[in-house]
């Protein structure tokens, strides 16, 4: 009898201690797996937005002229690096370091002491903070002095993006806690972006021949871009790169909302890209290309706040709509207000970046977030938190690099003078020429 | 003694119900990461796969003349567009909804009610759909109205590929149950694509100056592309997003055959473009390096449909036919037709999908399917079905689609007219040029 | 009573067998899901390296001459199409057989037998064999025959690059045991391209018109490249690539460390383009856009070796060292040693991979190796090992390929003629033009 107690008893501890060890051994796998889930998601994620780069350094090349294609890509490729440095240094701990006052993070300068989860964090927002930098590249395009380009490069990726970006993106920036949802950075990337972009054509001025004097009314001028197969490469990589930017946003590689939002990215840039040529084809009378591809790009900036929260449906309008806006405020850019942006990137970057962020506010679907969009019946709550965000943001960049961008015209100079300018920037700057053996038309 | 036991039942009692609680906590997480593989893994080939279509728009682009390549990037841009929004209104509810009769798919319009299983398996499909519409325009360039190119992308992302699809890939679909293999998709995409090209490149008829009579013989005349380094990136681009279509058609991201089929794969291209080298080099005398582009992608296209089935020495012999195959397709089409394809997409699709559909019955090693191939012993049991098949799918989108290109033809128009064809699809249908600032010959 | 026990015991059973299942289950499927892990990770870890054969076609185009550009991605389809052939065949075995006294592989061949995990291992493989093949075509561009170059792309796949990386990567090779560390490559694959490269352009001479005599002193001068967008284009694919390369070589997707070698590529990559451009600018007085490209791979083949045991500070430095040796180093071989080499190939690839090989041994931080680098306060003992296997392998490629090379010109003929180089080789080696319709320039 003693035995068989003793037998029993011994049997069920060394089952608890066997289930207790192989509970805990398991649990140690699990979470393991668990982080390399999110090691590899966000890791092939930041590789996929890293290639952005050459989309945009593609899209700028090819809308703008041959005689400035070296100095584009040494632009884009600088924009990169230095950038990447900076926010190493800097950028990474005003954006994500303890908060002062939900303004401004403080500490971890040089991501010093970062275990794993940081550096794949580092990782993925580094690639976020040179895409808000070489957007305002577009925009400044075939007139900017190199150096100077170098200059404000840097102080975007260390200064200006971190801050706002630190606002909305690290758990307890003021616009964040005020409930303010921008998923994958309508406004803390291409809105930043497009504002800087915005300061630094309207200091720098347009380019020469943009707009000419006719019978005494100041008359825009087409310069057509020397490359449309390299402008649409860009494109596709751009959208390409895209699914790491809004897919990657859900930070988890176990989160199952990922295709919700690979679905919502898919159909938005479908409908802006649509809404684009339409709206070109109805206005110019020809359904045209360099629109349709800004139109996939509008469409793409525009449902980037809201993929993980609209339906596929909202996305569709979202996208349309962005499509719609940004020939609209092309022209409107170029005729009217007569600011030169070579390629755009205002009015796809800042325009439908606060589309984007706005829609979210229109087009949120219940329980998605603490109110529920205008269309859905949440009122208009979140729309005003959205717009304030978008207001806020864009004060912050705009005024900013307007300072940044006078500061540096009246030290070091932000253009070219005329003589360089028509020679192009590969020979006045980097003495090279991007197309040698090729005949080229003189001022193209 | 009576402590000792309600002790000793507690004990096994909470032992009992802790097991069971971890057991379950357990299996829900593995039930997740479950899911989260096949999430990861289906968004991630997505994207590739997405990608393949900037290697379609470079291969086409550089295959032909430099006054169409905005024409042809907005095609292709817009294929995948207006593609995308078909397939999610109508195309995946054809092709993956309710079946009626093994036929068609008969709900699931505009995927209400997806679930992020659904969402996943759409953004994979959606972008083979647009795989199949863009082979079409490879046909067609340099001489379709843009119009008519919509309507006819539009038509085959929403009702041809989709109806064919289902037959062979929905579970439930008759050329499927049949025991019809095809993993990748060498009939369900390509062939679909490389069918409806031929029947657009008949009814559109050759580009102008194409075929020249010396001395009452139509003689064909080679019209080259006017880039080669984009052409040759293109296919890199393609054979790069090859990994997403064929591995990806593991469908789950924890399948450990998606090793094998990256090998297949790899090795068929890899024979494909030494087969086309070889024969070209036989042929004219020289290695061509377009023909030998254009062997990669016939290995490819002929691995697509066995590349799970096959040994890796099935796969060299596979890609080596294919490679060969093409060269002689296309100077079969060229010379003997007299069917203009500008850029092959009717060998390398069309003929090299039916040869890597028939190879399954060939090369099937035992176990692998149902019936092993006819060279390991299998007897002719599944080449008859392959076959069938092949036969069916051909009948189906051949008949529809010069049914839909004749209907075009005699109502808005299907070619553009001479004077704009000569012209170049830039200005006439876009009012623009791809190579601004250039010095590009007339006539080219 | 006895029932009692009798159901006791019964339970206590039933819970034993359903735990002991349970973890049976759990334990099978958790080595499912890290073999899933691992096969994700590699494979696309290979795709993303396949790609990077774009990266260096365009890198090759973009800085050659418009002439040959077709024979250049011809090359390029080539040694992969044909080197993949090669290491199935016996490359793999060679490097990964049974060793012999550690210096070679002895069995394996056409990784007959191979389950998913050879398989997968051999698919991440194969991309690197093909990326050392790939090098050498850029310092022997515009002037070696295309069969010729055929036959030299399949020795280095299925000889020389296989039995060095035995010695260092297949676990029992001499060096691998002396404690020699090359985590991705910067010996095994960019040091095995750059001395073949070397020799293969020693063994060619320069282009015509390279080097000129001037008042009986040999002149070098600069034969620029025909465009700089796509050699950027290929600099970006190549960084994306990179991110395959270099995190892919963990062989592990639960290996956390991931994030660790991301960012030290990045920040290596950043510091090496800053490093060129401004050693170009204060040697030529301009920030040069090809040095600083080439300043971007000097950098990531730079910290190739030690990505994953030095700091991102160490990574900095590696980087920005880099950068400024290779732009001395192309000043070197091209004015004082007068080779030839038109992309700067052997000082990307030989020169600083050995840095980054050597640098392992001064940067190294403590507990990554046994032995912490140098600048840690491990002494010299790395350091020695490291430069023991940069000796050995540069020893054994060098002396191989000037032999194959050698032979090659004694037998077939290394180089085209005179005629056929000036004319280009597109038209004298495979009788087409890469740019039909383009007005170019004769003799560029």
């Amino acid at each position: 009898m003693k035995i068989k107690r003793i037998l029993i008893l011994t049997a069920a501890g060394l089952l608890l201690t066997g289930t207790a060890l192989f509970a805990d051994d398991t649990a140690d796998t699990l979470a393991l797996y668990s982080d390399a889930f999110d090691m590899i998601w966000l890791v092939l994620a930041a590789a996929l937005v890293f290639f952005m780069q050459a989309g945009f350094a593609m899209v700028e090349v090819g809308l703008t002229r041959a005689k400035n294609a070296g100095n584009i890509i040494m632009k884009n490729l600088m924009d990169f690096s230095a950038g990447a440095v900076a926010f190493f240094a800097v950028g990474w701990a005003f954006m994500y370091g303890s908060t002062a006052g939900g303004f401004i993070g403080t500490d971890q300068f040089f991501i010093l002491g970062a275990d794993s989860a940081v550096l794949r964090d580092w990782i993925f927002q580094v690639v976020f903070a040179a895409t808000a930098a070489t957007i305002v590249s577009g925009a400044m395009a075939e007139r900017t002095k190199f150096t100077s380009y170098l200059i404000y490069s840097v102080v975007i990726s260390a200064v200006i993006y971190p801050i706002s970006g630190h606002w909305i993106w690290s758990g307890v920036g003021w616009l964040g806690n005020l409930g303010f949802h921008d998923f994958a950075g309508s406004t803390v990337v291409h809105s930043v972006g497009g504002w800087a972009a915005l300061a630094g054509a309207i200091v720098l001025g347009p380019r020469m021949g943009k707009y000419v004097e006719v019978n005494g009314k100041k008359i825009s001028k087409a310069i057509p871009g020397h490359n449309m197969p390299l402008a649409a490469l860009g494109v596709f990589i751009l959208w390409f790169g895209w699914y790491g930017f809004n897919c990657g946003s859900t930070l988890s590689g176990t989160d199952l909302s990922i295709s919700h939002v690979a679905v919502t990215t898919t159909l938005a840039a479908s409908t802006g890209a649509i809404g684009a040529m339409i709206t070109s084809w109805i206005q110019f009378g020809r359904p045209d290309p360099s629109m349709s591809l800004n139109g996939a790009l509008a469409g793409l900036v525009g449902i980037t706040a809201g993929t993980a929260v609209v339906s596929p449906i909202g996305s569709l309008i979202i996208g349309l709509v962005a499509g719609i806006l940004v020939v609209l405020s092309v022209e409107f850019f170029d005729k009217v207000l007569k600011i030169d942006d070579p390629v755009g990137a205002v009015s796809v970057h800042g325009v439908c970046g606060v589309w984007g962020t706005i829609a979210v506010g229109l087009f949120a679907v219940p329980g998605a977030l603490d109110n529920a969009g205008l269309f859905y019946g949440g009122g208009a709550a979140q729309l005003g938190i959205q717009a304030l965000g978008a207001v806020s943001v864009f004060a912050w960049v705009f005024i900013l690099a307007l300072l940044l961008f006078t500061i540096i015209s009246k030290t070091v100079g932000l253009r070219v003078d005329s003589k360089d300018e028509l020679e192009g920037l590969d020979t006045s700057e980097h003495g090279m020429e991007s197309y040698s053996g090729f005949q080229i038309f003189s001022n193209m």
